[in-house]
Formats: C-alpha cells, sequence, structure tokens
C-alpha cells in the first residue's frame, strides 16, 4: 500500500525511509501524483490500474519473490500455473478482456505469465478470421478449452514471410489442406506457448492449389490432443531450450508431416479457396501484415518503454542512496547522481522514457484511426501504418534497450546482480530489437516509404500527414545567437527537421546517382541501405520531439507539471543533437559554435533536472513487488535488502557436494588454522 | 582436430561443411594459417597453444557439453571439480604456472574453472609480500593446501579504494590486528571465491595505530577451518547469489567481528608495523594500486578481446549460412552478409578485434618495462602505466562489449537462444565494464593525467612518451582531396590526433575559464567531467589507431597478411570517424564534404573484407568445442545443430508437471480433436 500511494508532494510518512532518499523527495518541483495521473490520462485510470495492482499483488499465487532463483523448469511451471488461476481472478473481480482493467492486468504480472501467445492466436483469428470462424474459435479460446499459438517464423526463415517454406496442398477429393515441413529449415521455430502447451496453432503457409503457389496464408491447426495432450499424427514440437530471458515462455518449434486439416481452416476473411479450388481474394494482400503492425504497436508500451522506466527508477533511487568518492574535500562521500556523469547517463534516459510514453500515445490513436478503417475495408492508411509501426517499433526498443543497459551498468557491481532486478529487465528489453521484426530490415521499410513519399512531395504530389514535412522549403542555417536559444522548441525541432529531410534527400540524391550511373535498382538500393537507417531514425527522432513539443504545450501548467516536462522534453532534444553531433554539423545548419552552445545548455539542464529526478521516477508509481529490485525500493534500504534477498539463494540453502568431494581432500588438515 | 587445423588457404577437407560457407574458403586472399601464426606472435606459440587446447577438449572432466542448461549449483560444482582436475592434469603434463603452456589452458578452458581469484590472492602476496611471507604462502597456495579470495571491495565502496569502512585495529599487547566490519556497508561483498570456497583471503582495511588512522593496507585472514571448513570464529561468510553470468564463481560476502589475526600478516614489503606499533613506510603508496593496475592489462586479452574474437566467428560464418529476403529478384534468397547493413554491423567489430590484438600487444610490453623498473623500486612510470591501464581497460572493454551485443543482434532470434554461445559471451563480457575499476571512474583518472601532461607540455616541460603529441602544433585542415586519401594512414592518424588534441585542450580551457570565473577546483572539475571521458576516449582511440598502423608496417607482406590487415586498419579508423563524425566536423578540420569522402571510402572497405570475412574469423582458430556455439561452428551446420541441441534441454527431458496439475483440468476433452 504504502509505497504507490505515498504522496510525495506532501513529504509525510517516509520516517522509515533512507534519509539520503527521503530528502530527494521534499524538493520536488511539482506534485507528483499529479504527474502520475497525466501519465496514467487522468485519476479515474490511475485509480483502476492501482486497484488492479493490490489485487494482483497481494495474491501469492501471482509472487515473483523467487523467480531470480528459478529454473527455465520452475519459471514454465509457475508461469502456466499463474495463467489459468488469473483467468479465474479475472471471474471473480469480473475483469473482462476489455474492460478497463485488461491493459493493467499484465502489467502488474510483469509478463510473467504463459499464453501471451494465446493472445495473438485469438486477435489473428478476430482480424483474419470469418465471422463463422470468429464464432466456432474465440469462445473456445476464452474458455480456455484450447490453448493457441501462432507459427510464422522458421528455423530458417524469420522477417521476410515470403520466404516460409512451409506447404498447405488443398486436396479437392477431401476438401482438406495437407501441411508439411519439406525441409529442416522449414521447421517452425520460436512460437510462444507452443513447445509444451499449445493444443492448435496458426501456421503460416504457402497455400498451392492444383500446383500453383498463391503466396503466404494462414491455417489453424491442432497439435496436441485434448485427451491427453499427446502429439497429433504426423505433429513433432518441443522446446527449443534456454534463452537470454523469456524462461517463463515454452518457445517451441513443430514440424508436419502430411498433417490434414478441414478447408474451414484457413483463415479466411480477407480470401477463400472455394470447395472447387478456386481462389478468391476479398482485400490486400497487405492485410497479412496487419497483424504485425497491430503487434508492434501493441508491445512498445508494456515490452519496451516500461522496462526503461523501471531501470530508471531502479537507477535513480539507488544513486541517490550510493555514495562514492568526494565531491569536495572534507566533505562525506557524495551521492552518486551529484557527478555529472552518472546525471549524463541517467537523466536523458528518463527524458527518453517520457518522450516515448507520449509517442506511444500518438501511435495508438492514429492506430486505433486505421483499425477502424480496415473495419470498413479501407486499405488506404496501411502504407503510413506499417511505415510508422516498423520504424518507431524500431527506434524505440533500440533507444530503450541502450537505455537499459545504460542503467543497470551505472549501478556499478550491484546492477549486476540479478538482484537488482537490472539484468532480466536488460535481457528481456533486449529481445524486443529481434522480434516481431528485425530493427534494421523494420528500418529499411520505414526508409523505402520515406524515399517513395519524399520523391512524390518534391513532384508535388499529396503525401501522409506525417511526412508532408518533406515537401517544404526550410532555412539553411540554425538561428540561435546563445545557449538559450536552443531552449526553444521551434530552433531544436527546425533542427531535427533539417537534419531528416538532409539525410533522406541526400539518401535519394545517391540512390538516383547510382542508377543513373548505371548500377541495377536493387543494388543501388543496398549500397545506400547504411545511410537509409540512419534517414529513418532521423525521422522518428524528429517525430518524437515534435510530439514532444506538441504535447507539452497541451499540458496545462498546474501544479508545476508543464515547467518540469519542458525541461524533459529540451533535455530529450538536446541530448539527441549533442549525442548524434555529426548528423548537425554535416552541412553546417548548426555550427561548432553553436554545438558548444547546445553542449552548454544541455549540461545545464542535467543540474537541473537532478534536483527532481527522485520525483519524476516516483510518478511512474511501480509498486516494489512490480520493480522486484533490491536496489530501487521505495524506502531504498539498499544494501539491507542485497544482504537478506541473498541470503535466499539456492547457493546458500546447501553445503556443495564440492566440498566432500573436491575441497575436502585437497584443504583438510588436523590443524583448523595456518 | 580437423576444425583447427584445416588449412584454409589450400581449401581442401571440405566436404561436409556447409557448401555456402565453404565457397567463402576458397577465395581467401591471404594464407590463413600464416595470419594465426602472426595473432599467436609465431608458429611455435601456435604449435604449443594447439597442443594446450588438444590436451583440454580431449578430457571429458572440462567439457563445456551441457553448461548452457546448468543451474548456479551446477556450474560451481562443475569449476570446482575443473579447478582441481587442473592442477593434477598440469603436473601429469610438466605444465608449470610460468611455462609456455599457462597463458592457453584459462583461454581452453573459456574461464570456465574456479579459484581464479586463488590466483589474485597469490599475486598480491607476491608484489605486495616480503621475503619471508611470499616463502610461507606462496607455496601452501600453490600446492592448494588452502584457496586464496582477494577482499577489496566492499557493500557499500567500490573503486574509492579510500572509502573502505573495515578495520584493522594494532593491538600491542598480543601483537595482533583486530578486524571488524563496522556496519552493513562495510561488509565485504562480491569476491570470487570467498562465497563457498575460500579458506584464506586478502582484506583491504584501514589500519589504525594508537588511534591513528594509515589509510588502506592488505591484510592475510583466514575465513574458514582447514579441518571442516566451518567459519572461523568471528566470521560471517556465504554467496551473493544469481549474477548475469558468472555462475561457475561464487562470489562472496565476508563480515568480521573482532578476528585477530598475526602481526606477521599484514602484507609488508611496502610498509611495516614494528612491535612497537611505529609504521614504517618502504614506497610509494601508489603500489596499492599496482595490483589493480597489473590486473587491469592482465584482462584484456581473455576477458575482453577474446569473446569479440569468438562473437564475430560466430556471427560471420552464422551470415553466410542464413540467408534472408532477395538482393535481386527472381535470384535465391541472399546471404545476410550480402547486405551492406549486416556488413557495416559486423565487419567493424573485426576491424576492432584486430585493432586491439595489436594494442593489447603494446600495453604488454610497456607494463613488463614498468614492472622491471618496480621491481627496482622505482616508480617513475607508475602514473602513464596507471593512466594507460585504466584508459584503455574501459575503452577496450567498453568497445568490445557493445561489439559482441552488435554480434548477438545481428544474428536475430537465433543470437538470442543460450546456444548460440553469444548470450553467455554477452553477460560475460559485460562484467568487464565494472570490475577492476567501473569504466567512467577509469577514463577519469586518465583524463586527470592527459590534462596535466597537456600544461606541462604546453608550457614546455617533459611528459611521457605516450602524450609528447599533445606538445605538437598541427595543421588546421585535413588536406584530404579526394576518397582515395583517406585510406592514407597518415591522413586518418593526424584526424584522431587532431580531435584528440582539441577535445583535451577545449577541456582544459573550460577548467581553466571556470575556476578564473570563481568555481571551486572541485566543482569545476565535476562540471566537465562529461567532456573529460570523451576525450580520455579520444586519446586511447589515437593511440590504437597509431598502433596498428605501426604494426601494419612492420609487418612482411607475405602470403598477403599485410595488404589485408592494411584494409583492416583503414577500416577500424574510418569507422570511428564516420561513427564519431562530430568530433571531427566540429571545428571544421574536417568538412562536410570530406565527410562524405570518408563515407565513401568506409562502404567501399565493407565490400572489400566481406570477400575476405570467413578467413580473418578462421584465422582465430577457435574450435568448435572452445566456441560451443549451435550457430559458429566450423561446418555451418547451423539448423541440424540447434535441433540437435535443443532436445538435450532438461524442458524437453520431462513432461511438465504443469500439465497435470493446471492444463488438464482445463483442456481434457473426450474426444481428442476439435
Amino acid at each position: 500500500q504504502g509505497s504507490q500511494l505515498a504522496p510525495a508532494c506532501v513529504g509525510s510518512g517516509l520516517a522509515r525511509v533512507n534519509p539520503d532518499l527521503a530528502s530527494e523527495r521534499l524538493t520536488a518541483s511539482f506534485c507528483v501524483p499529479s504527474l502520475t495521473a497525466v501519465l496514467d490520462g487522468g485519476a479515474e485510470r490511475t485509480r483502476v490500474r492501482r486497484a488492479v495492482v493490490d489485487v494482483i499483488e497481494s495474491d501469492p499465487v501471482f509472487s515473483r519473490e523467487n523467480q531470480y532463483f528459478q529454473s527455465q523448469n520452475e519459471r514454465y511451471e509457475a508461469a502456466v500455473r499463474k495463467a489459468v488461476h488469473l483467468r479465474k481472478k479475472m471471474q471473480d473481480m469480473g475483469w473482462s478482456e476489455d474492460g478497463p482493467e485488461s491493459v493493467y492486468i499484465y502489467r502488474a504480472l510483469s509478463g510473467d505469465v504463459a499464453f501471451l501467445l494465446h493472445r495473438v492466436f485469438m486477435r489473428s483469428i478476430s482480424v483474419l478470421g470469418s465471422d463463422k470462424q470468429v464464432a466456432k474459435w474465440i469462445p473456445l479460446a476464452t474458455e480456455h478449452r484450447l490453448i493457441g499459438s501462432y507459427a510464422q517464423t522458421e528455423l530458417g526463415h524469420g522477417t521476410y514471410l515470403q520466404g516460409l517454406e512451409t506447404t498447405a496442398v488443398f486436396d479437392i477429393s477431401t476438401q482438406e489442406f495437407i501441411l508439411n515441413t519439406p525441409t529442416i529449415s522449414a521447421m517452425k521455430w520460436w512460437p510462444g506457448d507452443m513447445g509444451r502447451s499449445a493444443t492448435h496453432t496458426v501456421v503460416f503457409a504457402q497455400l498451392y492449389i492444383h500446383g500453383k503457389c498463391y503466396g503466404v496464408h494462414p491455417f489453424i491447426v491442432q497439435i496436441r490432443s485434448l485427451q491427453d495432450h499427446s502429439p497429433c499424427p504426423g505433429v513433432i514440437a518441443g522446446d527449443i531450450g534456454p534463452k537470454m530471458n523469456f524462461e517463463h515462455i515454452d518457445n517451441g518449434y513443430l514440424m508436419l508431416k502430411n498433417v490434414r486439416i478441414p478447408r474451414e481452416n484457413m483463415l479466411n476473411k480477407f480470401c477463400e479457396v472455394q470447395p472447387d479450388g478456386t481462389y478468391i481474394r476479398h482485400g490486400s494482400q497487405q492485410i497479412n501484415y496487419f497483424t504485425m503492425t497491430s503487434l508492434r504497436i501493441s508491445l512498445i508500451a508494456d515490452e519496451v518503454i516500461l522496462p526503461l522506466m523501471k531501470a530508471c527508477t531502479i537507477a535513480i533511487r539507488y544513486s541517490v542512496v550510493r555514495r562514492q568518492s568526494k565531491l569536495k574535500p572534507g566533505e562525506e562521500e557524495a551521492k552518486i547522481l551529484d557527478y555529472q556523469t552518472q546525471q549524463e547517463k541517467l537523466l536523458p534516459q528518463l527524458a527518453a522514457a517520457y518522450a516515448f510514453h507520449f509517442i506511444n500515445n500518438y501511435l495508438h490513436e492514429l492506430f486505433n484511426k486505421g483499425y477502424k478503417e480496415i473495419q470498413g475495408r479501407n486499405f488506404a492508411l496501411l502504407p503510413e501504418l506499417h511505415a510508422l509501426s516498423s520504424g518507431f517499433k524500431a527506434m524505440i526498443s533500440q533507444y530503450c534497450t541502450s537505455g537499459v543497459d545504460i542503467c543497470l551498468r551505472a549501478c556499478g557491481g550491484h546492477g549486476y546482480s540479478l538482484l537488482s532486478g537490472l539484468p532480466s529487465l536488460y535481457t528481456k528489453i533486449l529481445a524486443s530489437c529481434i522480434y516481431e521484426g528485425e530493427n534494421t530490415i523494420l528500418l529499411l521499410q520505414t526508409a523505402r516509404f520515406l524515399i517513395k513519399c519524399f520523391t512524390a512531395a518534391r513532384a508535388g504530389q499529396p503525401v501522409p500527414p506525417s511526412v508532408t514535412y518533406l515537401a517544404a522549403m526550410k532555412p539553411r542555417k540554425c538561428p540561435a545567437k546563445d545557449k538559450l536559444d536552443f531552449l526553444s522548441p521551434d530552433i531544436y525541432t527546425e533542427a531535427y527537421q533539417h537534419a531528416a529531410i538532409r539525410l533522406i534527400s541526400s539518401t535519394a540524391a545517391k540512390l538516383q546517382d547510382l542508377i543513373q550511373s548505371g548500377a541495377e535498382r536493387h543494388e543501388a538500393w543496398n549500397q545506400c541501405t547504411v545511410q537509409l537507417v540512419q534517414a529513418a531514425k532521423a525521422h522518428c527522432h524528429y517525430i518524437t520531439v515534435k510530439n514532444f513539443v506538441e504535447t507539452v504545450e497541451k499540458l496545462e501548467n498546474t501544479a508545476g507539471i508543464q515547467n518540469i516536462m519542458k525541461h524533459l522534453c529540451d533535455l530529450f532534444a538536446l541530448h539527441g543533437i549533442f549525442s548524434n553531433a555529426g548528423i548537425f554539423l554535416h552541412d553546417g545548419y548548426i555550427t561548432g559554435a553553436q554545438m558548444d552552445m547546445v553542449t552548454a545548455s544541455y549540461l545545464d539542464l542535467l543540474g537541473i533536472i537532478r534536483k527532481d529526478a527522485v520525483p519524476l521516477v516516483d510518478a511512474f508509481d511501480f509498486t516494489d513487488k512490480n520493480l522486484n529490485s533490491a536496489l530501487g525500493s521505495y524506502d531504498g534500504q539498499v544494501y539491507q535488502r542485497l544482504y537478506e534477498w541473498a541470503q535466499k539463494a539456492p547457493t546458500n540453502k546447501q553445503i556443495s557436494p564440492a566440498y566432500e568431494k573436491y575441497l575436502k581432500p585437497l584443504l583438510h588438515n588436523k590443524l583448523s588454522k595456518l
């Protein structure tokens, strides 16, 4: 209770809190609960979220207390137990899958639960299935009468969907599809919930009718018996073994040998195979990508931004408890957050967490709009949505992964202990750079869209709203005269816009040059990809800064919220210029002297935000149980907790057999002392 | 046998190798065994190394086959078993601790062995102990009649040695030191081999005589009984629990309560407490730091550079087996290493591995020279040695950690599987950024040395050889006219030198300005630290480039070695300019147009080195067992190996109890199929 409800702007109830940490909360320039409400999207949502958290955390089945000590088998078993218990809990509490609580449940569990791919299974049926298919499968799945998975990736094939090798051949005589895994590289590999749990899965396979290939389509395939869970005939399935994280998920493999499924099991909202083998398409081929677009956007908040918020909370709280070396001779050792280098590591990550929280809101609005249009079979928004979801998934996951890494290292040795909570945050967020589209490939998809739009915009043709800026003519030089000018959002937003346009236009020009000097189109493209990736990142960075600025403008300045958000927005923007100086200096848009002003303002901001650093992470409102970190608790009792938690480690619960077997024969001495 | 001896420049015996990988070896521009000999420092050393590897790898006790499936307890037990067996093996083979084989033993074991801190224990006694102490303790330690550890770091105190809280009070009446842990933050925390194995340890504690503190000194303390391994009176010790890696090491904690040790147990080569309590210093106080300097340099090769070499080997071999998407329409899917973006990820890491291998040789030469001087009680070289070992430990570990991370991510999903070998390389190398001095603190120590030397050099005073360049006056503009000019070592070495001087001099000027405008010295220093870190990195980067250039010049151009090394040197240098463009553009030393030339030459080099990428990693000469990677084996049978290894996972060796307990009640249906 205490921790997440403590009104940090009042400064009461801090009696047992580490005094170094408590003092940080007395001087907040803004009201913490007000900022929490802004982040939640309103005080009512905060209330709902906390209610969910309370229910989940007070139930011992959902405890994560021993998580850092568990084996892969133990993690899996606990995750299944939690998933099954959760369904019951939701019934008891009257929480539904689309109720206001649903978004907070997974978050309260820190994702440490099974059957997440079961939800993707359901979503793909909802999006790609006909009304009849939805009516048949969704109730079964909702009641957990089956466990579903989503089998797209193969051992030899990832993001390039067209390369999938699994085949589904239509047999007119039996009105069935016959599914096969023709080679070892065609084996499905990685799907979650498939290694040990799933009874069914959506398999993506090349559809063949009368020997003609119609490309990749989704099929519902049963893989395990509902009587005894044994593999269905022709199915070989298992667990792919240990990973860097996700021990609680049974990522699996699947081989299919002449597995027959009825014609009705092809998901056929957008295309259909009729009994005589006639193939009919009802919509865009691109719709197959829509599940991925939807997944990419849905994972950004919980899998990418929240881990960075947690890492910032842990590292910043620890950095005001930890003292090392002296800032002034004769004084006591200084809080490490008072060192400029420590501020420069952590505070830009904090600013980024806020920046990405706001851009995530923007992406969700855009997605909801697009989803409605698609329901009405209007696919016009798909290209922009695909480009933005790809680029932002890549940019945000890469940035946040690096941010968590920085937080971990900034905690020194103790950050490296699993008990800090940081290693598991890192190893988990790292996967977000790879799954649902490898980041480089995603950025190149965004780049392809940008080059196309740039060409169109320069030819005076209409382009989607997010890229209209490509048509604009801009001044050639940054007008800033002193370091304070760089605290003007217009100044830095223009700089980002200029950099994005320059990178896109210069790469478009290089591409054109190569083609004109005789290179084939695909080869020219390949020779530009390093720069295209840069351009796509610059575009996303620009949109993020612009959106942060607009968000801050819309905030009311009650309780000091707008002020502190403005500082964070400035910091995010100037950190980006400072760390990517070459991009801005390249054509002299920003001069060396101006870059010194950027640096000066940037370093000044560190000192300003330093004062509010703890209240700014308190506003994320994580409970101690949710953080699960010996370093990051609300009370700052870092050393005591490390010591207590270490006692519980399995390494302290048994005398190692290694002593009797190996050490005793070596060391034993009649005298106990030397 | 086969793998490490395969003469890649001949191209025979590749029958069972994946054809995509085999074809890469047929076109090498240089002789692979010749390059291996260069890396080893001569063909004789290659022979010795391979002999050691053969002996270790043919002994099943040293197998790492199940490593990725083991718990912390299992890893520890295996590591102790290996350490004990190793001692016997060395006796059988006639290998001594200082013989030519010794350097290769630990490497052949991939560090997966216990009692590494026992070696640090011995080294600290050798360096800091009197002849009498060496004569007493070293034979006992050599024979493993005791297991030593090295207890410096405390729960609340890391790199700042002066802040240690553990006390050692001299009791004249008994001629003993009384050791105490006065607070929880004074508990020793992290020392390896201490959690479960060690019987003795070197404890660093504040020495008190007659109530006066003489600062931190090293003491030999017995912590466990030699009869039954129980803790000695007043000792509380245990394991600190799970970490991101190093499960095989029992990092421990230690509390001391009135633990008495004889006066003879203070290591007293450089200072001494006489029976009447008189304190005598025989050498520089700085000598206490020498063990750390020595450790920092000794870990760079095995703990930092080798992991990067392994990661490059795995990722590059995998990248010519893995195919994805099409480079040309209508063709088969392309090897991912043929994509410019993949080259740009991996090949600079490969170049860095070579660059750091050569700078490591340079550091070792310098260290050996310094060590001889110190033996003769001449401490003049210590400051330069300390500055270089600090800066290079930080710069190389940070660079290589990032390199391993890049290699891991470049392998997509399969890189994330523990079976790729990459996650454990990453989680282990990451620790090198933290242990033996946190990197930021180390870089600031280098910066302090640089600022001091810069001031001296500008005043015309003599400075150590590595920093004489700070006195030089240099041209203001890079003279390059076209992209080929940037393949001239003079051009890019000058650019690095210029950048280092600029960063050091501008930060020195800022420091001066702040002090002149009234800031206190320590506060001014703190306000410059972000830029000081940049300056220290630029210095180390410059020295690395310069040393690579000089190494290439000294190579004979037989067997194509010098040519390919020149390309790698160019790539390392231009990658650094491309990725840190702002530093070079800032004052116009390199113009935007010249930066485009750098980019063009850099991207061209990727294409050139791409052709030799596989032979360049083959030259590192890792055996399959040493790599322990399903993705990186010599034969390139990636998918088969992933599938076979996954079968051995504990998750596939039992039906999870989760089925009976949780899934069956949910799923069971009289009909097996839906």
